[in-house]
């Protein structure tokens, strides 16, 4: 598929999306979950915008996930089944979440759920809940593997889940986890222990008469495998909707479905084994390739032998390899580069340029830099 | 000196800056630079906030310095005389430079300046200033050894003078540098190649009767050895204003003297050996930190034995020592951290809060995620 062409006068550095392919990537995902029987809850981490939020809605995605109260007030706009996947925790929080709560109970379908490892955490959702006069879902986080939050112990758990289910303004909706420990064609044995972290809960759930409407994992490497973990009935992948240098190199996305770029201009050469950019840590972020640390910031889609090798603030240095003889840019060129990480170079941006049938609108990315 | 108390309803995370300490270090900074006669322009990078501008000039500061053509447009509501450290390069940014001139060139004061190591950036900018009527200043940036843009070779700097310092619609105002590869206490030899990298090119302009009036340096780190160059007249220091947890690796900056902190919640206490905190990637970036790049992400001040040893888009893990025996944190506290690099970290928010005589105040941060 053609990449975009971009008028003379387009400013750079800035995010370009093309709709076209937001929409195949959209379209693949929805199928291999209604294929598999699997809800996808999209989480809109990625793109943080409202008419990318509709536009998963449309393609048949259940509801969204957002990490932060204040998303969550956004994406309302765009659903009013939302997962806010994160423990919401301070007054600020909780008198946000009352007010939300409130307002989707008055919608069609609405429905709010927020993720907790913590009784200390469900306890102040409850009393929002109480306050707003109506039930706030709760979805246990389960430490699969990845050892960031999440209950540890199945006792733990069952513990947790059991007081959640107890409570008057809180309704038990089941198990979340984030298996980012588990790689692309991870070996039978990852599944299996991934499979069966669950579902020793769940057992025991069902044991003490506590049913688990939702399991929930998901993220953007493994969602399309994720029929190898039977106990799923809903994803949360967030990276595919764009797609990045990561999902490149974990060869789970070709360099044709990444749907978000940044255009940049070339504005030093200083020698002739290197060139500069106008893009930096402020448009990039400083993460690193996920698959190969040393890699470089990204891939120049112009120049595949090349590597972003060091970035200041607003200087991007890209480096040819010593024996390189091959076409070189001249300053004032502009290139297309694909960050590693989509989610937190769209965070960087103000707003991104959205290229649908030939026309390109400026659109905020209505949701970064939220407080709470 | 007192660090400050919030209300338990503020937000989190955030970013907190405390003027009492921006201030002294304002003071500090313009004190030496009265001292060794040398010009201060401070770097807006950092706060990228046009009443912390205020500030630095209301303290002395000449001027003011700029990454880009969107944030001179910005500070020119602090001051009218800027200088772009950057090429401008592009007809967007070309189109801004002609009207920011032309305001500029009506103002008491008003001169605008913009570096440039090649004769394409140069001839762009010496068109904008014929469309504008009015002239625009040049430095040509040198490479005195951190190696990412200026000019190589005396030579070449020679030339790119020469042939700026001829065209009618440019000012030559002088030479830029960027000594980002000497570090804080370097031996005399690096000082002294410094020195002769910038000496080189002078003597040879004054040979051909270029006059050469401004030579600008600087960077925090060693900001205040900058006498130990005398051939500089002017540094564009930008950190100094904050500082961060990087400056304090350096040993240029005490805990005390880092005037903008991230408070943060405890979200999650999964294992007794870490907390995550709800402040990551997101809030901090991934900038490791410069001296020690696996020392972790920054620094929380209440718990300094502990590591921040992985970031999430919104997840900060810390892990305590395996010997730690001191006091744990509980979910629901509030912590205050000093990121690595403070620049990236405000140019994650949208806002933050000044705190001054007791008050918080919300204010923009006014000049992120432009385009230009």
């Amino acid at each position: 598929m053609n990449w975009i062409e971009l008028p003379d006068d387009h400013p750079t550095p800035s995010l370009v999306v093309d709709a076209q392919r937001v929409d195949r990537n959209l379209r693949r995902m929805q199928d291999y979950c209604d294929t598999h029987r699997l809800h996808l809850r999209p989480h809109t981490k990625t793109h943080k915008s409202i008419p990318m939020a509709r536009r998963q809605i449309a393609h048949g995605a259940q509801g969204l996930t957002v990490a932060k109260v204040g998303e969550a007030q956004q994406m309302s706009a765009a659903s009013s089944d939302l997962f806010i996947a994160y423990p919401a925790i301070g007054p600020q929080r909780l008198l946000r979440l009352e007010k939300l709560a409130k307002e989707l109970a008055g919608q069609q379908g609405g429905q709010l759920a927020i993720g907790v490892d913590s009784q200390k955490a469900a306890q102040g959702i409850a009393d929002a809940a109480t306050k707003a006069g109506v039930p706030i879902g709760i979805m246990v986080d389960l430490d699969v593997g990845f050892h960031r939050t999440g209950t540890e112990t199945t006792q733990e758990a069952i513990e947790l889940c059991t007081w959640v289910s107890q409570q008057a303004g809180l309704r038990f909706r089941g198990l979340m986890c984030f298996p980012g420990h588990i790689l692309p064609n991870a070996s039978p044995q990852s599944w299996a222990d991934y499979h069966d972290a669950i579902a020793g809960v769940v057992d025991r759930l069902r044991a003490l008469s506590i049913d688990v409407p939702v399991v929930s994992g998901g993220s953007t490497p493994t969602a399309m495998e994720s029929h190898r973990n039977p106990i799923l009935n809903e994803i949360r992948p967030g990276t595919y909707i764009y797609n990045d240098w990561n999902e490149v190199s974990l060869g789970v996305a070709s360099i044709d479905d990444c749907a978000a770029r940044v255009i940049a201009t070339v504005v030093s050469v200083p020698t002739k084994s290197k060139f500069i950019l106008d893009a930096g840590s402020k448009t990039f972020s400083s993460d690193r390739n996920c698959v190969d640390a040393d890699s470089g910031f990204g891939k120049v889609v112009e120049f595949p032998e090349a590597k972003v090798s060091r970035l200041s603030e607003e200087h991007g240095e890209v480096i040819f390899p010593e024996n390189y003889s091959g076409p070189r840019p001249s300053v004032g060129d502009r290139l297309w580069v694909i960050p590693n990480h989509i989610c937190v170079c769209v965070n960087l941006q103000n707003t991104f340029y959205l290229h649908q049938d030939g026309l390109l609108q400026e659109l905020a990315v209505d949701a970064r830099g939220l407080l709470v």
